[in-house]
């Protein structure tokens, strides 16, 4: 098989920018080790920056998101005694939309045959080569036989665990990567949210988070000790905590229910350099992890792959390679700020072990800074519905 | 001796609070352990916020001030490469003024006589009595005498190491303490300064910072580890360096000269909480210390004498006596947003043993997000010029 580019991964990054290059006409074939099925059942992120959801729109695949996303006109943090509003659309003009990782995966997916993107499910044991020339190829196994796509380049959406970025040499790359001492307990359930906005609370007794993604269905999260299991934590348990960590304001509207889905992840902050090598392209987790504080990790794939997309299409449309060889750069500014936010938030609203007393009285100085200075709720809305491309 | 409040400590703090307690007709004595020449000769800060020269203004103690106060429009960041100026006057409206903290001393010390503001200098083993009651009373030795003033009210100006503060007993108090593992070894010098505004520098091999204190003076300062001997730096070495962290821009336009001054100060967040009891105020550093990046240890003293100065009048003119019991919480609610303001700014701008190349990474990447951010610009300018009262 031959294409102009092969796309390695059918998350959201991956078919984003399958469906980016064939609105440009260029030919790509998307290669994924799962089958769709297990794509669809991982359970992510769910806030959309407007810089994503405005891919969406340009490629016409936003039916159920403009019918069923939520549109977002600010979100609270919470300090244990009060809510501190950020109205991030009067302070940017911006919205973000509540519209869950899942569904934007199965829009994409949907739409993938009427716009002529080929996806390759289970294909096994990918494998990148000659990526420093100008042809390159992946090789793959499926149903039992080897199979070989050549291409002009690869682009890399395989995520944190992906072979891509294993495939380029450690000698011209630097990674960069900060742990987490906690990771998110998590709770889905078909409740309806007990606020209308995300709610991120720093409370004496940890981090905890009120989210949603519809109506009927919310998002839960509490910080614990990265050696936590999850069996400790039955249902009754994790709704006393949050009731407590959330605040009474947020609690008084909690409506409990059973898990559907109860998991912790753990934190991290990491970046790779650079984010091409040769014909190679990396995109997404491939490239770089944020910690889910701020909701940053979907709309940094979907920064990547507008900016590939447009390298891309510059190259195969015949007017210029200039975006090819500035793509990294262009990528990982904006992908440096997203990381400085995350972590930032990160630290404001987390308890950390090695902090003491002073640094409480930092976040909670912080906060209370918040509260009363727009420039400062300005800084962190900005940041929260997406820096300019 | 008899009087309404006894201020302990002479220095800007004590003198200030001073003379806006004469403004308001209400009497006090100034009690301080040293000389009036020691005290002009400690080198400390020299940069006013507004609220600040507002403050000398009302009192008519500013002829100096006006004619000698550099007014400053704005201050620059450094990060190695280029400067990233904070347009402090165009996105606040507020002015800094460069003006030493000798001189406000100077100036204060200058307009006692006429206000009817005593001050006893060399005051040996000041110490206070009956701090809880209605009736406290100050003692100390002079030429060999032992002397009492009695009081309705004592005012600890005293300072970080002065008696005020341990007069509170310590089951009733709490306080919060950082230490930095990094100390600013500064020079004075009668050079004119590289830059008409002031540069703060976070340099790969650590911070600088180029201040002044009048158009003929320059204070610089660079970061060295606390155990560093100041001996170990003649002024050719600690140009040089200076030279390097401050960038080639700076570098350019830096005269080089004899130090009248150089020594290493340790870094230090403190705060002490409550900042009265019963009787006792406590008001600038003997309550609380900021490291000296963003300059807001003097300022944060003016703010607490401004307070402190309005619910003493408030008392004393029977006003009311909510101010009184209001003060502590007033003041703190300030010093820990300035507290706040100092250390995040100390954690932008110097390195940290205990950081790593991804900590060095947030550094860039906020210090770039700064650079094409109005809104971070104006946090920054908002705390730098002074929080408002």
């Amino acid at each position: 098989m031959k294409t102009q580019v092969v796309i390695i991964g059918a998350g959201p990054a991956g078919l984003l920018l399958g469906h980016l290059l064939r609105a440009e006409d260029i030919d790509c074939i998307i290669v994924e080790r799962a089958s769709a099925e297990y794509v669809l059942g991982r359970i992510r992120a769910g806030v959309l920056e407007q810089t994503t959801t405005d891919l969406l729109h340009r490629l016409d695949i936003d039916a159920r998101l403009n019918s069923e996303g939520l549109l977002e006109e600010g979100f609270c943090l919470a300090d244990g005694e009060r809510l501190i509003r950020i109205d991030t659309y009067s302070l940017t003009g911006k919205h973000v939309t509540v519209y869950g990782q899942t569904e934007v995966t199965r829009d994409l997916m949907d739409a993938a045959p009427e716009r002529g993107l080929d996806i390759i499910y289970e294909a096994n044991d990918v494998d990148l080569h000659d990526i420093d020339g100008n042809a390159p190829y992946v090789t793959y196994r499926k149903d039992g036989c080897e199979h070989r796509i050549d291409a002009r380049f690869i682009a890399g959406c395989d995520g944190y665990h992906g072979p891509s970025r294993q495939a380029i040499p450690k000698s011209v790359a630097q990674s960069y990567e900060r742990e987490y001492p906690f990771g998110w307990l998590g709770i889905l359930a078909d409740v309806p949210p007990c606020h209308d906005e995300l709610i991120y609370a720093n409370h004496e007794r940890g981090f905890a988070l009120a989210s949603m993604r519809s109506k009927t269905r919310s998002r839960y999260y509490i910080d614990v000790p990265v050696t936590e299991n999850v069996e400790d934590w039955n249902d009754d348990r994790l709704w006393d905590e949050l009731a407590v960590r959330l605040g009474p304001q947020a609690a008084a509207n909690m409506t409990r229910g059973a898990a559907i889905e109860k998991s912790i992840a753990p934190l991290r902050s990491f970046v790779f350099e650079p984010m091409r090598h040769g014909s190679l392209f990396l995109a997404g987790d491939a490239a770089h992890i944020v910690p889910p504080t701020g909701a940053k990790g979907l709309n940094l794939a979907a920064s990547d792959v507008h900016y590939l997309s447009e390298a891309l299409a510059g190259f195969f449309n015949h007017i210029d390679n200039d975006g090819i060889a500035a793509y990294s750069q262009k990528a990982l500014a904006r992908v440096w700020k997203s990381e400085r936010f995350s972590w930032s938030l990160t630290k404001l609203m987390h308890r950390f072990p090695e902090d003491g007393p002073f640094e409480r009285r930092m976040q909670m100085a912080e906060l209370d800074y918040i509260s009363g200075s727009e420039a400062a709720q300005k800084t962190i809305a900005e940041n929260y519905v997406g820096l300019p491309l």
